[in-house]
Formats: structure tokens, sequence, C-alpha cells
């Protein structure tokens, strides 16, 4: 029995998420179909990150166990079965204890903003309605997120999560021009629910709506759920999943 | 009655090209369905550059006459009432003689290719199949777009055009990342089906099934119908459509 790590890209909008869920069409599912298909077999998957419904992902992973042999041409006729909207990057032999979830040493997400009509945005970044944020103000909250450890306040649920620590090692906004925006965030880990309670959070704080004061005493205060989770899920992009000796261009 | 300039930006996915055309959604028939509701009078535009079916566009143009006072909300109120697929930029009172197909000085046009399954590209960029192409080898062969005058090959049909002479100002494929390029087309005017046959001819110059000296020799033909006009509508958008005295920033 052989493992192998896989890494996928998708456009979210069509899907009830990444894992698989009973009547549900999923990413996971369509995958794991499609696999069974070309393997001859039944093959169940692990992820690496569950996006929820809607999240896009330039590269999400996940890993299999398999007797037999991969066909060379897995990759091409992967990308021939499934949809126009999921496309397979590539597939690594790794070791048998290398798990896609636990391994990842980093993972690393995108979220995109803009403000007024963009018909190319559409279902693909969040529309910020009567304001354009200031990206100063959010970059300076968002250099508090790498001074701090424990993020309890991002999580929505942490149901069987044994820890909230997570080490957020760079988060900051960009400016595509003059009406768009782009939060890059990278971190060992995240919580559930975190980078949309991030981003919700810190446009309060680019809204004016919130000080930067009341961002770090919600970080302080360590309770779950004090979070603006309001930044849906169309802007959000998981980016990369990093492991260790796995080259990450495929 | 006063002349009004409008620029509008969509997504052509969805539409049977822009021009009106009975029994068929077209970006134009929705525009001036939602003009007329809101001025309250039935508004015939006329368009600066009938796009294709499948076509988008970041700024395209059209002019209307109206007699009354334009609401100050109309940007607002038209953007609320048109899909999420179509844009209203922005609205400039003009003189009278000012026509949005004749007066327009220059046009411009960028067409996208990518190599690879991309789920973020599909049906808005054109998908190589089986080839990387040589951009170095096309853009040599630009330049000659540059040179000459006379594109009656890049024409598919010019019924009632009195002349196939275009000012091609700049002709030029930029690589995005190793597998996405965009070609950017400005001219004072372009012919009907022009732009794709002008990708799809330096497309094979890029795969190498054609030569320039083939590509050359094909314009000094100077005859309709010689180009390979199988670049898709999806990889096409109209970029801009300059007006003298007109402040293209809106």
């Amino acid at each position: 029995m052989s493992r192998y790590l896989g890494f996928l890209s998708y456009l979210g909008t069509a899907y009830s998420g990444y894992q698989i869920q009973n009547g549900q069409i999923t990413i996971q599912g369509v995958l794991e179909d499609r696999l069974s298909v070309l393997l001859k077999e039944d093959i169940k998957t692990k992820g690496s990150s569950r996006t929820d419904s809607g999240v896009h992902a330039l590269s999400n992973a996940f890993h299999f166990d398999f007797e037999g042999d991969i066909p060379k041409a897995l990759l091409k006729r992967m990308n021939a079965l499934l949809p126009e909207d999921i496309s397979f990057l590539g597939l690594h032999k790794v070791s048998d204890d290398l798990h896609a979830r636990f391994s990842a040493t980093e993972r690393s997400y995108v979220y995109k903003v803009y403000c007024g009509k963009n018909p190319f945005y559409n279902g693909r970044a969040y529309r910020l309605l009567g304001f354009i944020p200031d990206v100063e103000k959010m970059n300076v909250a968002a250099e508090l997120l790498v001074k701090y450890e424990d993020f309890v306040c991002f999580s929505k649920a942490n149901s069987g999560v044994k820890t909230t620590l997570c080490d957020i090692k760079y988060a900051k906004w960009d400016s595509v021009n003059e009406s768009e925006f782009y939060f890059n965030i990278r971190a060992n880990r995240f919580l559930r629910g975190m980078v949309r309670g991030v981003v919700g959070s810190l446009l309060k704080v680019g809204k004016g709506v919130s000080s930067l004061d009341d961002f770090e005493r919600m970080i302080c205060a360590k309770k779950p759920y004090t979070a603006d989770f309001s930044a849906p899920a169309e802007g959000l992009y998981l980016e990369k999943v990093i492991y260790k000796g796995i080259n990450e261009t495929l």
C-alpha cells in the first residue's frame, strides 16, 4: 500500500463546500468519484482543509492510500473527467505517515474585496457597499495578528479542537487599485471560520466602526464567536498548503 | 434634446452579443430596457462596438438622445436594475454630433489565452491544448501588424464597410506567467471578426504551424477570410473606447 498526496484547484461557487456530505455536491465527493473510476477501486481521501460552501481554492491538498500502479496519464485523465470548475494539479508519492491535514506546516489564504459593481468579480470577491476601507488602518490591526497567539475569538466552532493557538506568520492588505483590495494571511493552522472572522473584523476597523483598541480587546478577551463573521465565502481563496519536503510548484 | 454618451462593463457569457436582436437576450436589449424604465420613455441607443456573443467588455460605449432631466442617481439606480454581469460605468453629456461608433478615435482589446486546466479562466479565456505558444515569435509577427494598413485578410464580412484600412497603433503579447498570455491590440478601428482573426493567426505562428513569412504573405495577399478565426469569443475583452475630449476615467 502506498500513500499519495494530491493537489486540486477549484471554483467553489457550485459546490456545498469541500467535505463529503450525503445528498450534496461537494469537491471531495466529485474527486473520490472520478479517482475511483480511474483507479478502478473505491478510493477514500482525507482533505487538508475543509473549505466552506462557495469558498475557492487555488490549491488544496488531500491524501489517499492505493495498492496498485498509478497510471501515467492519471493527471490528464482526471482533468478530462473532472468538471471545468475543478482542476487536478498533481500527485506525489509520499511516506505512509504523511497526513494531508496534520502534516501541513503552513496554509495561506487570500481574501478579495472590491468597491463598485464589477461583473468580473461577481461570485469571486466580496463587494463592499457604501465605503472604501482604510487599508493603512487595517494593516495596523493586521500586525496585531502576528503578535498574538490565541485566536479563539475568530473561531466559530472548535468542537474537537485541542488548542486555539495559531502561529500567524503574515497578515497584510494590499491595494490592487483604488477599488480592489486583497488580504493575504499565512499561518501554521487556522481555526474553523477563522479567516472570514479575521476579514470581517478587520473590515470593521477599515470602515471606522471598530477602533484598533476594540480589535485588540477582542483578541485579548479570548472568547469564541466575538469576531464579525459577515465576510462571505465568495471572497475567500485557499491559496496554498505547504508540506515539508514536497515541492510546492507542481 | 441632449445627447449622452454612456459606458458599460459586462461579462458576455450569458448574452447573444451586444447588438439588439429579436428573441435574443443581448447587452443592448437589457440596457435599453432598464434605461427606458428609469427615464420613463422609450430609449434607443447606438453602440460603439458590436461585440459578438460571449465576448466581454471592460468598457464599451453607447449614445442616446433625451429631452428631460437625467436623474442624479441614475448611475446607482441603473446598477441596481441591471443584472450582476452588467455594470453601468458612467454617463457624459456630449455635443449633438458625437456618435458612439463613428466619433471613437481609438479602441483597444485584450485577448487572454492559457495552457493547462484552470477553473478560474473557464469561459473567460481561451485554453490552448497541447502547446505553449512561442511568445517571442508571435511578437515579431505582431510588429508586422503595426507596419501594414490594409487588413482585409482578418475580416470575416465587410458588407457596408467602405474601407479595410486600419491604423494599428499597438499589438503585443505579454506573459502573465509561464502558462498565461495576454495579447493587447489598439487601433483607430477594427473590422468585423478582426481581433479573433489576428489572434487565431498569431497563435498559428506561436504554435509553429505558420511561419512569419506565411503570416506576412497572408496580409499582403489582401483577400478576406484568409485568417484563422478559431480564437473563441470567451478569450476576447473590449478594453476601452476613446473619444476626444472625454475623460476616459469615469
